[in-house]
């Protein structure tokens, strides 16, 4: 009876998640320009009510109570869990708090605007100052072990300990390095792809093709254009991806829409008898990473899938593609070249990227870096872990919106995506002995089915760690990814 | 201080509908066919909302205080009468009466959705009993004076009585049947358009430049495909209208986009700064109709316009208007042809569509006429009204949705739209005399900002009658609209 009001409570504060979730969408995809300020009130209205039944008291009352239940079953108290412990974090922020933080981040976001357009960081430091003021004072409301950091992480990657990525990290720049210096004494292959027009409409219909095949359901979801491609849902059958698009760039909205799918696939393999429980939501940005990136880079970027794909390019783009094999598409996405923007990396030179990010990040927490020092910071260790001179603050310190949006302690969840992604592809192709001939053959439902059942349908019933475990048997280990991206770079650059 | 905690209140209700209109939008325009169950549970939470907040017994008190508060100018005192209005009547509505109503009208609709599948009016009819008494006892808890109906008829028509219309009708019965005999006896013109194909991607361009034309604002609104036309709007710089294409009549979607088109001007033209008040939304749905109309019929039937826009057509289509004049465009648009389906019919034959519906719900409600009864008091009416036989309960008592969606009173907007639509139209040429010299040369925006000028931009501070005093001089005159009519139908059936 009080597990069912407590379902009952969970839901409706779902319902209007879902229903922000749905304004900010159309905001993206659909909204005409002059809807902006009514639609932002909209958020807001919505938003408030998010919050006030999120810290209802007789909420927190019932799952006081609900928590000294023993007759719930273990997936009933796992929710229970979860959702107190969602509860009293919630409880930490007061409305004052609340309010400065939004404010500084609208604030914040038309000045990292005005400053791209001036290609200025002087434009948006004050308004950054102000952000890691108030993060760090997040980081005291919320509390934290060890480092403050710590407490920001715990948004995004519940568990992930700034000890845990220091370790990991040492690591990664250690092994990345060598990679890195020893491709560089390599010719860089030919992108063959390159210099050639893709209509966008034809790269749509490919995009459609590939979502089919990897099993995303249309019929639960739907593609759209959109400056920003991102995923987004409104429950488990009504998942969306956006993509765009690159005529000069036939790979750009094929793996943009490989990656978001990758997410989708995520959440329409949350369980519908879930919606609004813990159990019916991701576990944590770096698995859902974990999730977009197997699809795009382990899946997508590998020689077996272009010999199932090449054709499909071939068959839509037949001029462009005359004279190409499958082993072109396969080179033209995996080259290697250091460069400035985030976005645009390749897999390897990427973490770099990362790595740079989460250490300001860190040390801008702590206080041992302040924003007024951050751009030189920023240049130096570009120059530093990539060799390159930062030209311009577009191209450096002004190129993510995360700050801007007040999100600190994200960046690093999408190298642990990368990690994640290449330990559990490591475990599919050991189940599935064929599954390299299987994608060969255009046949990735076998993979789909294996992350719905090993992953997805679970949702927050297991930790990060705790999915990582059971689904391969060890704790995220780097390793598999260092043998994955040398095994293949290896092919490639021929050592 | 008082009238802004006021205008808060009532602007975080409207923040909610909006979102509920967003979301029901979505639904018919982009949703995913699965995407159905989790959607109707979010509006119905917001829709819980809404009304709790719509009713809030300090929302009362504020409104009672208010209403005394002499020192309101008089915009203020008019917002605060008939938001106090409004308020007074959600309070008749006990919860248990509109969980029954809305539990009702969902099975309604799937009975109705079956009835259809089967062409048989006995699979509707026991829901549509329920509906039928929900709606007899939706009347006792409004209350009335005379007549039951005219409680359910206020709801979408302010004012508006059993009284009025019944001496409307009786006006309007004798006068258009008067009229089709007389073109009964004549011939009826040749659609020199019929019979071939309009490829849809080029109507839709033309569409997209009569509502240019019109003086939609495209940067605070857009175009979309649905199943069934409409305009909906988030605030009145977010009025969305969505059309359908027909490709074997070029008309169908034109039209379809311009009467949209008129409803949204209304939207569009109403005051931002009075986002959520009575003075920032719509009169009535006659008054909303009359817009719509005024622009579909008035302007979009008449030979000025088809001036214009002939070569608009005709440079998307040259080989289907080869050979063809501006004329025979007027022709094609007003060709008067009795018919069994409302939506279908023409400018004439409509009102008695309309009548029909009218009478029957008013003896259902009175309780003169049972729903047993109902398919044969129908088809007696089509016989009587318009010498027509109806053959299958689709193409009679099953065609509109109105019913299965629990809307009982509503019908006689869209007579009373056509009529107030008539006497406007008479004002505004009386007024602008190079009116029809201008719509001639394709310059419509004269008349937008005109209707602007003397409707929109009041919202509800006046009532459907005072504002056709206001504008017209006069009550509400059928006579405008019967004129209008007699005038071009005399050139078109010459006599």
């Amino acid at each position: 009876m009080s597990y069912q009001k407590y379902i009952e409570h969970c839901q409706k504060i779902a319902d209007i998640h879902y229903s922000i979730a749905l304004l900010q969408w159309d905001q993206e995809v659909n909204m005409p320009e002059k809807g902006a300020e009514a639609r932002s009130r909209q958020i807001s209205t919505l938003s408030v009510i998010a919050h006030e039944w999120s810290t209802d008291k007789n909420f927190g009352r019932l799952l006081e109570e609900l928590s000294k239940d023993s007759s719930l079953t273990w997936e009933q108290k796992r929710n229970i869990e979860l959702s107190f412990k969602d509860y009293q974090k919630q409880l930490k922020y007061n409305s004052e708090f609340v309010k400065k933080l939004s404010s500084a981040i609208s604030k914040a976001f038309n000045a990292w605007q005005a400053a791209r357009k001036a290609n200025n960081f002087e434009i948006f430091a004050p308004a950054l100052e102000e952000i890691v003021a108030l993060k760090r004072e997040e980081t005291k409301l919320l509390g934290y072990k060890d480092h403050p950091y710590n407490a920001l992480m715990d948004e995004y990657e519940p568990g992930a300990t700034v000890e845990m990525i220091d370790s990991l990290f040492n690591g990664v720049k250690f092994s990345l390095s060598e990679l890195l210096e020893k491709i560089s004494q390599k010719d860089t292959p030919d992108n063959k792809f390159a210099g050639k027009k893709y209509e966008a409409t034809q790269q749509w219909k490919i995009t459609e093709e590939f979502l089919q095949n990897m099993g995303y359901d249309f019929s639960a979801g739907r593609q759209d254009y959109a400056p920003h491609p991102f995923c987004t849902n409104f429950n488990a059958q009504d998942v969306r991806v956006t993509t765009r698009s690159n005529e000069d760039d036939l790979f750009d909205m094929l793996s943009s829409s490989i990656h978001e799918g990758g997410h989708a696939l995520y959440e329409q393999g949350l369980l519908m008898a879930n919606y609004g429980l813990p159990a019916g939501s991701y576990i944590s940005l770096g698995i859902h990473e974990s999730q977009s990136r197997l699809w795009e880079n382990n899946v997508g970027r590998s020689e077996a899938f272009w010999k199932s794909s090449f054709k499909i390019i071939n068959k839509h783009f037949p001029q462009q593609c005359a004279g190409l094999s499958e082993h072109d598409a396969f080179i033209a996405n995996n080259i290697i070249q250091s460069s400035l923007i985030r976005v645009q990396a390749d897999e390897l030179t990427y973490h770099f990227h990362i790595m740079i990010r989460y250490e300001l990040e860190k040390r801008l927490i702590e206080g041992s870096l302040e924003v007024k020092d951050l751009r030189i910071a920023w240049n130096e260790m570009y120059k530093k872990y990539l060799g390159l001179d930062v030209k311009s603050d577009n191209e450096g310190v002004l190129q993510d919106i995360h700050w801007a949006h007040g999100s600190m302690g994200y960046f690093a969840t999408y190298s642990l995506g990368s990690f994640y992604a290449a330990q559990f592809y490591h475990q599919a192709q050991k189940e599935m002995p064929d599954l390299e001939d299987k994608i060969k053959n255009g046949h990735l439902l076998v993979l789909k089915n294996w992350l719905n059942q090993k992953i997805h349908q679970y949702g927050r019933l297991y930790s990060a760690e705790e999915i990582c475990q059971k689904v391969t048997g060890e704790k995220l280990n780097f390793e598999y990814f260092h043998q994955y991206l040398e095994n293949k770079l290896k092919t490639i650059y021929n050592w």
